[in-house]
Protein backbone atom coordinates (compact mmCIF):
# COMPACT_ATOMS: atom_id res chain seq x y z
CA UNK A 1 0.00 0.00 0.00
CA UNK A 2 1.12 3.61 -0.56
CA UNK A 3 0.81 5.82 2.07
CA UNK A 4 -1.43 8.93 2.28
CA UNK A 5 0.01 12.39 0.84
CA UNK A 6 -1.03 13.82 4.47
CA UNK A 7 1.71 11.26 6.16
CA UNK A 8 4.75 12.51 5.46
CA UNK A 9 3.73 15.67 6.89
CA UNK A 10 2.66 14.27 9.83
CA UNK A 11 5.44 12.29 9.98
CA UNK A 12 7.67 15.19 9.96
CA UNK A 13 5.65 17.40 12.66
CA UNK A 14 6.04 14.49 14.95
CA UNK A 15 10.04 14.93 13.90
CA UNK A 16 9.94 18.55 14.57
CA UNK A 17 8.42 17.99 18.27
CA UNK A 18 10.08 15.51 19.57
CA UNK A 19 8.70 15.56 23.26
CA UNK A 20 6.50 12.82 24.68
CA UNK A 21 3.04 15.67 24.58
CA UNK A 22 3.51 15.62 21.15
CA UNK A 23 1.60 12.38 20.59
CA UNK A 24 -0.85 13.55 22.89
CA UNK A 25 -4.15 14.36 21.21
CA UNK A 26 -8.05 15.39 21.32
CA UNK A 27 -10.82 13.18 20.41
CA UNK A 28 -14.40 14.14 19.71
CA UNK A 29 -16.87 11.66 19.19
CA UNK A 30 -20.76 12.29 19.66
CA UNK A 31 -23.14 11.14 22.50
CA UNK A 32 -26.05 9.19 22.80
CA UNK A 33 -27.63 12.77 23.70
CA UNK A 34 -26.42 14.18 20.49
CA UNK A 35 -23.88 16.15 22.21
CA UNK A 36 -19.94 16.40 21.97
CA UNK A 37 -17.78 14.65 24.04
CA UNK A 38 -13.54 15.61 23.52
CA UNK A 39 -10.58 14.04 25.34
CA UNK A 40 -7.08 13.86 25.15
CA UNK A 41 -5.95 10.39 23.82
CA UNK A 42 -2.48 9.21 23.13
CA UNK A 43 -1.17 8.52 20.05
CA UNK A 44 -0.01 4.82 20.15
CA UNK A 45 1.58 4.94 16.23
CA UNK A 46 0.07 3.02 12.77
CA UNK A 47 -1.85 0.11 12.44
CA UNK A 48 0.38 -1.98 10.00
CA UNK A 49 1.11 -1.07 6.82
CA UNK A 50 -2.16 1.05 7.06
CA UNK A 51 -2.98 4.93 7.53
CA UNK A 52 -5.01 3.56 10.31
CA UNK A 53 -4.15 5.37 13.58
CA UNK A 54 -4.27 3.38 17.29
CA UNK A 55 -5.09 4.74 20.43
CA UNK A 56 -5.94 2.46 23.55
CA UNK A 57 -9.41 2.56 25.76
CA UNK A 58 -10.76 1.02 28.65
CA UNK A 59 -13.70 -0.53 27.64
CA UNK A 60 -15.57 0.84 30.96
CA UNK A 61 -15.26 4.49 30.27
CA UNK A 62 -18.09 6.51 28.96
CA UNK A 63 -16.50 6.80 25.46
CA UNK A 64 -17.10 2.91 24.39
CA UNK A 65 -20.93 3.48 24.37
CA UNK A 66 -20.46 6.59 22.35
CA UNK A 67 -17.81 4.88 20.00
CA UNK A 68 -20.38 2.21 19.76
CA UNK A 69 -23.62 4.32 18.63
CA UNK A 70 -21.88 6.85 16.75
CA UNK A 71 -18.50 5.65 15.15
CA UNK A 72 -17.50 8.98 13.42
CA UNK A 73 -14.63 10.96 15.53
CA UNK A 74 -12.52 13.62 14.66
CA UNK A 75 -8.87 14.48 16.25
CA UNK A 76 -7.90 17.41 16.70
CA UNK A 77 -3.88 17.16 17.20
CA UNK A 78 -2.09 20.29 17.78
CA UNK A 79 1.93 20.37 17.87
CA UNK A 80 3.04 23.29 19.72
CA UNK A 81 6.82 23.79 18.18
CA UNK A 82 6.30 23.99 14.72
CA UNK A 83 2.84 25.28 15.61
CA UNK A 84 0.49 23.04 13.23
CA UNK A 85 -2.44 21.27 13.63
CA UNK A 86 -3.98 18.17 11.77
CA UNK A 87 -7.83 17.93 12.04
CA UNK A 88 -8.22 13.92 11.32
CA UNK A 89 -11.68 13.14 10.93
CA UNK A 90 -12.73 9.07 10.08
CA UNK A 91 -14.43 6.10 11.55
CA UNK A 92 -13.54 4.12 14.80
CA UNK A 93 -12.96 0.36 15.32
CA UNK A 94 -13.04 -0.43 18.79
CA UNK A 95 -11.27 -4.19 18.72
CA UNK A 96 -12.44 -5.63 21.94
CA UNK A 97 -11.61 -9.00 23.44
CA UNK A 98 -12.38 -12.08 21.84
CA UNK A 99 -12.74 -9.59 18.27
CA UNK A 100 -13.53 -11.76 15.23
CA UNK A 101 -10.87 -10.42 13.08
CA UNK A 102 -7.78 -12.80 13.86
CA UNK A 103 -5.15 -9.88 13.06
CA UNK A 104 -6.87 -7.49 14.92
CA UNK A 105 -6.92 -9.51 17.95
CA UNK A 106 -3.45 -10.23 17.61
CA UNK A 107 -2.80 -6.32 17.36
CA UNK A 108 -5.01 -5.28 20.27
CA UNK A 109 -2.15 -8.33 21.96
CA UNK A 110 0.32 -6.63 20.74
CA UNK A 111 -0.04 -3.19 21.58
CA UNK A 112 -0.75 -4.44 25.58
CA UNK A 113 2.52 -5.78 25.45
CA UNK A 114 4.00 -2.24 23.94
CA UNK A 115 2.66 -0.53 26.85
CA UNK A 116 4.23 0.57 30.11
CA UNK A 117 3.85 -1.25 33.05
CA UNK A 118 2.15 2.46 34.32
CA UNK A 119 -0.39 2.46 31.34
CA UNK A 120 -1.28 -1.34 31.99
CA UNK A 121 -1.55 -0.96 36.08
CA UNK A 122 -3.95 2.02 35.43
CA UNK A 123 -6.56 -1.34 33.89
CA UNK A 124 -6.72 -2.54 37.34
CA UNK A 125 -8.04 0.67 38.95
CA UNK A 126 -11.47 0.58 39.78
CA UNK A 127 -14.58 1.43 37.38
CA UNK A 128 -13.52 4.89 35.74
CA UNK A 129 -15.69 7.88 36.41
CA UNK A 130 -17.62 6.32 39.59
CA UNK A 131 -17.01 7.43 42.90
CA UNK A 132 -13.68 7.63 43.86
CA UNK A 133 -12.99 4.72 45.92
CA UNK A 134 -10.58 4.07 48.73
CA UNK A 135 -6.87 4.52 48.33
CA UNK A 136 -6.60 0.78 48.86
CA UNK A 137 -8.65 -0.31 45.57
CA UNK A 138 -5.93 1.54 43.44
CA UNK A 139 -2.81 -1.05 45.20
CA UNK A 140 -3.10 -4.05 42.55
CA UNK A 141 -0.50 -5.99 41.58
CA UNK A 142 0.73 -5.82 37.78
CA UNK A 143 -1.43 -7.22 35.20
CA UNK A 144 0.19 -9.98 33.33
CA UNK A 145 2.17 -7.93 30.70
CA UNK A 146 1.91 -10.43 27.97
CA UNK A 147 -2.10 -11.07 28.20
CA UNK A 148 -4.46 -8.28 27.84
CA UNK A 149 -6.81 -7.89 31.14
CA UNK A 150 -10.64 -8.62 29.31
CA UNK A 151 -11.73 -4.76 29.77
CA UNK A 152 -8.41 -3.84 27.29
CA UNK A 153 -9.40 -1.99 23.62
CA UNK A 154 -7.41 -1.31 20.99
CA UNK A 155 -9.28 1.34 19.21
CA UNK A 156 -8.58 2.10 15.32
CA UNK A 157 -9.36 5.97 13.51
CA UNK A 158 -9.54 5.30 9.47
CA UNK A 159 -9.38 8.30 8.24
CA UNK A 160 -11.17 9.96 5.39
CA UNK A 161 -10.30 13.83 5.72
CA UNK A 162 -7.05 15.60 7.29
CA UNK A 163 -7.16 19.06 7.83
CA UNK A 164 -3.75 20.41 7.88
CA UNK A 165 -2.69 23.82 9.13
CA UNK A 166 0.53 25.87 9.44
CA UNK A 167 0.44 28.83 11.62
CA UNK A 168 3.87 29.64 10.79
CA UNK A 169 3.43 30.56 6.75
CA UNK A 170 3.14 34.10 5.30
CA UNK A 171 0.63 33.92 5.49
CA UNK A 172 -1.05 30.37 7.21
CA UNK A 173 -0.67 27.39 4.85
CA UNK A 174 -3.57 24.70 5.01
CA UNK A 175 -4.48 21.57 2.81
CA UNK A 176 -7.06 19.57 2.52
CA UNK A 177 -6.69 16.04 2.36
CA UNK A 178 -9.77 13.65 1.12
CA UNK A 179 -9.80 9.61 0.57
CA UNK A 180 -12.94 8.65 -1.94
CA UNK A 181 -14.63 5.52 -2.34
CA UNK A 182 -11.91 3.84 -3.82
CA UNK A 183 -9.22 4.71 -1.58
CA UNK A 184 -7.22 7.55 -3.41
CA UNK A 185 -6.32 10.77 -1.94
CA UNK A 186 -7.13 14.04 -3.60
CA UNK A 187 -5.04 17.22 -2.28
CA UNK A 188 -6.05 20.86 -2.11
CA UNK A 189 -4.66 24.01 -1.20
CA UNK A 190 -7.21 26.36 1.00
CA UNK A 191 -7.31 29.64 2.56
CA UNK A 192 -6.35 29.04 6.14
CA UNK B 1 -21.61 36.47 41.89
CA UNK B 2 -19.78 33.53 42.86
CA UNK B 3 -17.30 31.80 41.28
CA UNK B 4 -17.83 28.12 39.96
CA UNK B 5 -15.94 25.98 42.30
CA UNK B 6 -13.69 24.53 39.37
CA UNK B 7 -12.67 28.29 38.42
CA UNK B 8 -10.05 28.14 41.41
CA UNK B 9 -8.20 25.01 40.36
CA UNK B 10 -8.82 26.82 36.44
CA UNK B 11 -6.80 30.13 37.55
CA UNK B 12 -4.17 27.51 39.50
CA UNK B 13 -3.52 25.49 36.05
CA UNK B 14 -3.40 29.12 34.27
CA UNK B 15 -0.78 30.49 36.32
CA UNK B 16 1.59 27.00 36.70
CA UNK B 17 1.13 26.91 32.45
CA UNK B 18 2.02 30.49 31.74
CA UNK B 19 3.26 29.59 28.31
CA UNK B 20 1.00 31.11 25.61
CA UNK B 21 0.28 27.80 24.50
CA UNK B 22 -1.46 27.03 27.48
CA UNK B 23 -4.54 29.17 26.15
CA UNK B 24 -4.73 26.63 23.19
CA UNK B 25 -7.57 24.06 23.50
CA UNK B 26 -9.80 21.85 21.34
CA UNK B 27 -13.50 22.84 21.04
CA UNK B 28 -15.62 20.25 19.61
CA UNK B 29 -18.77 20.98 18.41
CA UNK B 30 -21.34 18.31 16.10
CA UNK B 31 -22.04 19.35 12.33
CA UNK B 32 -24.94 18.99 10.16
CA UNK B 33 -24.19 15.77 9.35
CA UNK B 34 -24.07 14.23 12.81
CA UNK B 35 -20.66 14.28 12.88
CA UNK B 36 -18.05 15.72 15.33
CA UNK B 37 -15.87 18.30 14.48
CA UNK B 38 -12.94 19.14 16.74
CA UNK B 39 -10.16 22.53 16.44
CA UNK B 40 -8.07 24.06 18.25
CA UNK B 41 -9.41 27.87 19.99
CA UNK B 42 -8.03 30.83 22.01
CA UNK B 43 -9.08 31.22 25.35
CA UNK B 44 -10.37 34.99 25.82
CA UNK B 45 -10.76 34.86 29.34
CA UNK B 46 -14.33 34.78 30.72
CA UNK B 47 -17.04 37.20 30.09
CA UNK B 48 -17.42 40.04 33.18
CA UNK B 49 -18.75 38.64 36.53
CA UNK B 50 -19.33 35.14 34.50
CA UNK B 51 -17.88 31.40 34.21
CA UNK B 52 -18.59 31.89 30.31
CA UNK B 53 -15.37 31.33 28.37
CA UNK B 54 -14.46 33.57 25.59
CA UNK B 55 -13.41 32.97 21.76
CA UNK B 56 -13.34 34.10 18.65
CA UNK B 57 -14.53 33.15 15.13
CA UNK B 58 -14.60 34.05 11.75
CA UNK B 59 -18.42 33.96 10.65
CA UNK B 60 -17.36 32.88 7.39
CA UNK B 61 -15.76 29.46 9.29
CA UNK B 62 -17.78 26.52 8.58
CA UNK B 63 -18.14 25.89 12.80
CA UNK B 64 -20.52 28.94 12.39
CA UNK B 65 -23.37 26.55 10.82
CA UNK B 66 -22.55 23.81 13.31
CA UNK B 67 -23.02 26.09 16.32
CA UNK B 68 -25.96 27.47 15.04
CA UNK B 69 -27.47 24.39 14.56
CA UNK B 70 -26.05 22.31 17.63
CA UNK B 71 -24.82 24.90 20.34
CA UNK B 72 -23.54 22.74 22.27
CA UNK B 73 -19.71 22.15 22.61
CA UNK B 74 -17.23 20.40 25.00
CA UNK B 75 -13.73 21.65 24.85
CA UNK B 76 -10.35 19.79 25.91
CA UNK B 77 -7.69 21.57 27.48
CA UNK B 78 -4.78 19.70 28.43
CA UNK B 79 -2.32 21.97 30.32
CA UNK B 80 1.29 19.69 29.74
CA UNK B 81 3.06 21.54 32.36
CA UNK B 82 1.23 20.53 35.44
CA UNK B 83 -0.38 17.23 33.62
CA UNK B 84 -3.73 18.00 34.01
CA UNK B 85 -7.27 18.18 31.77
CA UNK B 86 -10.34 19.93 31.88
CA UNK B 87 -13.31 18.51 29.99
CA UNK B 88 -15.83 21.63 29.86
CA UNK B 89 -18.55 20.74 28.60
CA UNK B 90 -21.73 23.35 27.83
CA UNK B 91 -24.10 25.56 25.66
CA UNK B 92 -22.27 28.09 23.31
CA UNK B 93 -23.84 31.49 22.13
CA UNK B 94 -22.63 33.12 19.30
CA UNK B 95 -22.37 37.40 19.19
CA UNK B 96 -22.49 38.27 15.79
CA UNK B 97 -22.47 41.92 14.61
CA UNK B 98 -25.90 43.97 15.49
CA UNK B 99 -26.56 41.05 18.51
CA UNK B 100 -29.83 42.05 20.38
CA UNK B 101 -28.08 42.14 23.65
CA UNK B 102 -26.37 45.54 24.05
CA UNK B 103 -24.07 44.22 26.76
CA UNK B 104 -22.94 41.62 24.44
CA UNK B 105 -22.58 43.77 21.56
CA UNK B 106 -20.28 45.57 23.41
CA UNK B 107 -18.24 42.51 24.40
CA UNK B 108 -18.25 41.83 21.24
CA UNK B 109 -16.11 45.28 20.58
CA UNK B 110 -14.52 45.34 23.64
CA UNK B 111 -12.47 41.92 22.29
CA UNK B 112 -12.17 43.09 19.23
CA UNK B 113 -10.42 45.80 20.53
CA UNK B 114 -8.05 43.29 22.55
CA UNK B 115 -6.97 41.52 19.77
CA UNK B 116 -3.40 41.72 18.72
CA UNK B 117 -2.92 43.40 15.53
CA UNK B 118 -2.14 40.39 13.96
CA UNK B 119 -5.05 38.53 14.83
CA UNK B 120 -7.79 41.43 13.24
CA UNK B 121 -5.23 41.45 10.26
CA UNK B 122 -6.66 37.47 9.91
CA UNK B 123 -10.36 38.77 9.00
CA UNK B 124 -9.27 40.77 6.08
CA UNK B 125 -7.94 37.61 4.33
CA UNK B 126 -10.10 35.66 1.96
CA UNK B 127 -12.63 33.50 2.89
CA UNK B 128 -11.51 30.38 4.74
CA UNK B 129 -11.83 26.82 3.86
CA UNK B 130 -11.77 27.74 0.24
CA UNK B 131 -9.35 27.18 -2.70
CA UNK B 132 -6.12 28.82 -1.39
CA UNK B 133 -6.37 32.78 -2.88
CA UNK B 134 -3.62 34.55 -4.75
CA UNK B 135 -0.84 35.82 -2.51
CA UNK B 136 -2.01 39.14 -3.31
CA UNK B 137 -5.72 38.69 -1.34
CA UNK B 138 -4.09 38.01 1.77
CA UNK B 139 -2.36 41.77 1.39
CA UNK B 140 -4.94 43.90 3.20
CA UNK B 141 -4.23 47.01 4.95
CA UNK B 142 -4.43 46.34 8.84
CA UNK B 143 -8.51 46.96 9.43
CA UNK B 144 -9.99 49.27 12.33
CA UNK B 145 -8.85 48.35 15.42
CA UNK B 146 -11.45 50.04 17.23
CA UNK B 147 -14.78 48.66 15.12
CA UNK B 148 -14.61 44.79 14.23
CA UNK B 149 -15.47 43.86 11.07
CA UNK B 150 -18.90 42.63 10.22
CA UNK B 151 -18.17 38.58 10.42
CA UNK B 152 -15.63 38.93 13.44
CA UNK B 153 -17.83 37.65 16.53
CA UNK B 154 -17.31 36.50 20.09
CA UNK B 155 -18.34 32.96 20.80
CA UNK B 156 -19.19 32.27 24.82
CA UNK B 157 -19.58 29.06 26.28
CA UNK B 158 -21.78 28.45 29.67
CA UNK B 159 -20.32 25.68 31.21
CA UNK B 160 -22.48 22.80 32.89
CA UNK B 161 -20.29 20.34 33.20
CA UNK B 162 -16.78 20.52 34.03
CA UNK B 163 -14.21 16.89 34.61
CA UNK B 164 -11.11 17.47 36.20
CA UNK B 165 -8.10 15.49 35.79
CA UNK B 166 -5.00 15.55 37.43
CA UNK B 167 -2.26 12.86 36.07
CA UNK B 168 0.59 13.39 38.64
CA UNK B 169 -1.57 12.30 41.11
CA UNK B 170 -0.76 8.87 43.15
CA UNK B 171 -3.64 7.51 41.92
CA UNK B 172 -4.39 10.61 39.20
CA UNK B 173 -6.99 12.63 41.10
CA UNK B 174 -10.26 13.50 38.74
CA UNK B 175 -13.21 15.36 39.83
CA UNK B 176 -16.99 15.81 38.18
CA UNK B 177 -18.37 19.26 38.73
CA UNK B 178 -22.00 20.40 37.66
CA UNK B 179 -24.27 22.75 37.52
CA UNK B 180 -27.99 21.99 38.28
CA UNK B 181 -31.18 24.03 36.93
CA UNK B 182 -30.47 26.91 40.01
CA UNK B 183 -27.11 27.48 38.99
CA UNK B 184 -25.75 25.69 41.68
CA UNK B 185 -22.46 23.56 41.30
CA UNK B 186 -22.16 20.05 43.19
CA UNK B 187 -18.41 18.67 43.42
CA UNK B 188 -17.94 14.62 43.41
CA UNK B 189 -13.95 13.08 43.47
CA UNK B 190 -14.50 9.98 40.96
CA UNK B 191 -12.14 7.48 39.68
CA UNK B 192 -9.59 8.56 36.95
Amino acid sequence: MSLAPWRSRLTLALERNPQLNARYLQLATVGADNRPANRTVVFRGFYVDTDKLKFVVDARSQKITQIEQHPWAETCWYFPESREQFRISGCLTLVIANYPDLALQQARQDTWQELSDAARLQYTWPDPGQPKADAAAFESLPPNPKEPLPHFCLLLLQPVQVDHLELRGEPQNRWIYCRNDVNDWSTQAINP
